[in-house]
């Protein structure tokens, strides 16, 4: 019932033509692990600085994160500044690491103990050193992005070949691989290991992959975008968090966990930060999920 | 069992990254209705010159087209020239509207006796006058483009007012709706009177929105494109072919329309012409339509 979540922890500055916010919640891992949090307990491996706030971390705990991994070291926490012009890329004001430039990740004994591994989009090199650290895990999933992509495609390459579930957008996918296409894209990805490729296509929704099989799912209609950041981490972090309930991968756990991966990203993205995905009720979930359900069959 | 369809028959010079064609059969009827012959016997209203060639319409007669409602003019063919560089537009190099310039549509006494109309992408102003010559058909549906919503969106609004389906790419219906997402530019449509909004969004497939339900569909997806012409037409004359047999325009019907519209779109763009359409079994279709149904379920 557990997932280990490895990614960043930051204080994010972003402005959208809805409003803006200043040092909000952000990164990786708090956007996965919030939304895990409806399904299991995520264990943060991070790091902050001395000044992330207190009450941050208590809030964090209150809502069932296991943060015993969580490095507090001296100096300042990641930052990240972004202005969205258009809903599908944000643009870069300023990114300032502090803390997380010397970040190594460390798995204690209460992650080694878990059975679910989701590496968040940090350095490849970062991943593959987690992935050494892990034995029978029963999921382990990546995710990642362009600026990896373009950085160290060998090394992201080595991390596809230990992970069974892949998290990229439909651009980023065609890049990797130089198809045209998303699915000889994902048929190029699932020949180095993975059993499943999941490709998320923003308001288009998302599609899952196997050797065998594949699966399309729209994305949950969003009369009014607020905040896009973080929305591929919450889709990543619902989803691995209902697999970590799950041993077997199956078809079935599949399906379900991309329903609920589409409900909590659209539900991110209605408000800033990670106010989205706080304090609604799996109940609540559950029935967009089942409205979900009579859009496709 | 029968489909009147009023558009457009052409000779199509084509050039794409996969080929060219000079003078291949092309126009919306001609498109629509070969697609729709896989379900019924479509009825195609239009007009040719003298210069059309007759092994064409014997090979459209062949294919269980009726003709009956065809003028044949002093004067040449419409012909359309067009250059593909990117999949999602043709850059068109010539449009000679020859004797299609005078088209007057006109529906003969077996036209009135069908119970199901498509008005290809027309003038609003000829898709008026065909509807002002029909009585007590079971569904009435028209496709367009962007062109005649820029020049005229108030007929094109007269025409939504009095038809029970729509087809509109996802782009053309948020201009002529102005509004920035699909499903609340499709409320707005609903509420000029249609039944179903059937919006097409290329690779990304298809979403079938009534009042009170919505239906996503994926493309089926292909492997290599060699020519998008006429996928519109193809995607719009396989429903209403489809959806001619039967008189209830209930949402399991449109489901099933949906997903033959969607395979044989499919088909249409995997050679050029409507060479991709002809000669494929009802039985593979649906081999097809019956794949497609696992993707979502």
């Amino acid at each position: 019932m557990s997932l280990v979540i490895v990614g960043s922890l930051g204080l994010d500055d972003i402005s959208t033509p809805a409003g803006s916010v200043h040092e909000a919640l952000g990164g990786s891992a708090i956007y996965a692990a919030v939304a895990a949090t409806h399904f299991c307990t995520p264990h943060i491996v991070g790091v902050v600085g001395k000044d992330f706030p207190h009450e941050s971390l208590m809030m964090l705990e209150a809502q069932g994160i296991n943060l015993d991994g969580l490095e507090i070291r001296e100096g300042k926490t990641f930052r990240w500044g972004g202005v969205y012009n258009n809903w599908n890329r944000a643009e870069t004001t300023f990114t300032d690491l502090n803390v997380f430039a010397e970040f190594t990740p460390q798995l204690n004994d209460s992650c080694k103990c878990c059975k679910s591994l989701l590496l968040a989009n940090i350095h490849p090199q970062l991943q593959l050193q987690v992935l050494q650290q892990i034995e029978k895990y029963n999921h382990v999933a990546c995710d990642t992005m362009n600026y990896w992509i373009g950085l160290c495609p060998d090394e992201l390459a080595e991390v596809l070949k230990k992970v069974d579930l892949v998290f990229m957008n439909e651009d980023e996918i065609k890049d990797f691989t130089k198809r045209k296409d998303i699915f000889s894209a994902a048929r190029e990805l699932l020949k180095l290991g993975p059993q499943w490729i999941i490709v998320k296509r923003g308001e288009y929704g998302a599609v899952a992959i196997a050797r065998d099989e594949m699966f399309f799912f729209p994305a949950y209609p969003v009369s009014e975008v607020i905040d896009p950041t973080g929305a591929g981490d919450v889709f990543a972090g619902a989803f691995m968090g209902y697999l970590a309930r799950h041993p077997q991968l199956c078809s079935a756990v599949v399906k379900d966990a991309m329903r609920y991966a589409t409900v909590l990203a659209a539900l991110n993205v209605q408000n800033f930060s990670i106010r989205g995905i706080l304090g609604t009720s799996l109940n609540e979930i559950n029935k967009l999920k089942d409205e979900m359900l009579t859009w496709t069959t």
